[in-house]
């Protein structure tokens, strides 16, 4: 049986949890939470980072910061998770949906424009699989018309977008805002578990009040107030310390576990590489600008019965391949909101889109013996 | 040195974190999930339980489920927590606050009907320190105008309402919902957490698809869709396993932690007794309609100035006792919003209050230890 993930224990989770208990602080923005926003911001460069208890919530917290009111207009693509959108329709924005690209699922950044109305408050990119969009695109558009934008950087832990210049630049740090995920299907994980990165500096001190429920108990403990209390909307957008002890342990391996993916990466795409080209299949591929975080491998078959051949012979084996997201334009909750437009390419990775079992415990063997199934599964019929 | 609190761990929680993360399942809605949720509904007779990241979110979803528009009124105490507010003001609603009874910092029931207007849609009682609200008050008037109740029992687990035929009704299970925390500082703790408890079964359907993001995946999960999708707005509202599992080796525990708590709590009474009355101190009474969960030891002092010599005197000690909370209605946030009524009662409990520390392993030796530092801090002056 090989499932489709399989969460990975560095080996010091429980021990900082323990340890975290022993500081008798369990609540949110402990040491812990202070060391992983310590780690992201050196590591990569953000300004600021607060951990949340989903990039949901890191998406949420976006939302308010940038003043979201209702009718309000937010470009993103259609084939992503339905928290990229829900976020914004809770405070009453209405999405405008972009279709994707023909070589990869991300947003089609060169429709972006013709997207723009008088309403248009922001541009969410989102990063699938962990490869950039076209960032350089994206932020000329954004500047041109003084919108704001949030990375969806999910699935973008340790990616690099490479500009014209070859400068790379870590993904979630370009944007005014970059979310992550550490659900436990992610790279780098603490079972449910998010980021909020801001980019730039006049957020920050708001972003802290909204993490902590609207109140200034940030400002109070640096002792800038002499009371705290209730300043503006927020949430309890802080995880546990449990969580983040279990991250920080997590953040300390980080580079071990991104070497053994990206080697279980490339075993998949050479095993895959002739045999793909031979039916109709098109493997993940990387556009100029982005970096592999290996945070996934997947493919895009000839056509939807191709793809349910391979999941079908997979299962029968014991391996779970899943496809992915459903269009959000015509999910039932979004399909009498959406403009009407067609977003063929967004419905085509819908139907055709197939991802491999990917995790740090997994066997070059094991991706052998997949491989050689789903060789097999298109020869038998 | 005597901490205000201090989190206690049972001895099981980190088994049972390991087990979680044997079982490959580290998000939300695992076995432990399940475990807990069923424990509360079984326990104390809920329709349905969700475990959330917090009793912020709960409360959020609860005001989700009742489709809060904006300009929608919601009557709750001026004395309580930011995120009883906030949950309603990030959906756009209008808060109307009560003025806190005499005899205790809950909101005074018969002053709810003179508040209610066309546009008010629920009451929100908090059962401050896990005493009761006198719900067959609350439920009466809310019947009368076709209101929901939203039982904000952050404090109020394993506490109970006594009905004037003499039957105890769990706090929480008596309005549409009921909202728990298990913050570090409560009787039973996962560091952050919370639940929302549903009491009226149209709502569980729903409750399920918002706390799943919006989609319809527990149904998926039960067979009853062929896949799921977005059909509603929604958060990630589930806490991951680490939490639950946590949560779950405490609530194994909860008769012996809350007969602890009892026998903490009524030291300090008894101690406290008579030294408060001959000092105009008020300490904390159980209305004849209320349960004592002993989730908190608090006394309302004669003035502003005798308990800052008391908070003074026990942190010379390096003992720590704190005030609660800043009326709402005078907030930064929110004083230009309020409508101008003054609440006299509330900002007296926001002045007098003084909460004592009270955790599991708190020893009688201390409390004495405490009650004498306190009655000393009086005569010294």
């Amino acid at each position: 049986m090989i499932p489709f993930n399989k969460p990975y224990l560095t080996g010091k989770e429980i021990h900082y949890i323990y340890d975290a208990v022993n500081t008798g602080k369990l609540s949110g923005n402990g040491k812990y939470t202070q060391k992983c926003q310590q780690f992201f911001e050196k590591a990569y460069g953000f300004k600021k980072c607060l951990l949340t208890t989903s990039c949901t919530d890191a998406l949420e917290m976006a939302a308010i910061l940038i003043n979201i009111q209702p009718g309000d207009e937010i470009i993103m693509p259609s084939y992503t998770f339905v928290s990229t959108a829900n976020a914004f329709v809770l405070r009453g924005a209405k999405i405008v949906f972009a279709d994707s690209r023909s070589d990869h699922p991300g947003m089609d950044e060169s429709s972006i424009e013709s997207l723009i109305t008088n309403k248009t408050k922001a541009i969410v990119p989102v990063h699938y699989a962990g490869v950039a969009c076209d960032m350089g695109k994206i932020m000329e558009v954004a500047d041109k018309y003084g919108l704001f934008v949030i990375e969806d950087a999910a699935q973008a832990i340790d990616s690099y977008y490479i500009g014209k210049n070859g400068k790379r630049r870590a993904l979630g740090t370009i944007g005014h805002f970059g979310t992550f995920s550490f659900h436990e299907t992610k790279n780098i994980i603490s079972g449910e578990g998010g980021m909020l990165a801001i980019n730039d500096e006049k957020f920050i001190k708001r972003a802290e009040i909204i993490w902590e429920k609207g109140t200034d108990r940030a400002a109070f403990f640096r002792g800038e107030v002499d009371k705290y209390g209730w300043v503006d909307v927020g949430s309890s957008f802080l995880p546990s310390e449990l969580i983040s002890a279990f991250l920080y342990a997590q953040l300390e391996n980080l580079q071990n576990i991104q070497e053994k993916r990206l080697s279980l990466w490339n075993r998949y795409y050479e095993a895959l590489s002739e045999f793909s080209k031979a039916n109709g299949i098109h493997l993940q591929s990387l556009p100029s600008f982005g970096s592999n975080n290996a945070h996934m491998f997947y493919m895009v078959c000839k056509d939807e019965g191709q793809r349910e051949k391979i999941i079908r012979s997979l299962k029968d084996n014991q391996i779970l391949a899943v496809f992915h997201y459903l269009s959000l334009h015509a999910s039932k909750f979004y399909i009498e909101k959406h403009d009407g437009r067609n977003l063929p390419l967004a419905d085509m990775f819908s139907e055709r889109l197939i991802r491999l079992p990917l995790y740090y415990e997994l066997e070059f063997f094991q991706i052998d013996q997949i491989v050689k199934i789903i060789e097999e599964s298109l020869i038998v019929d």
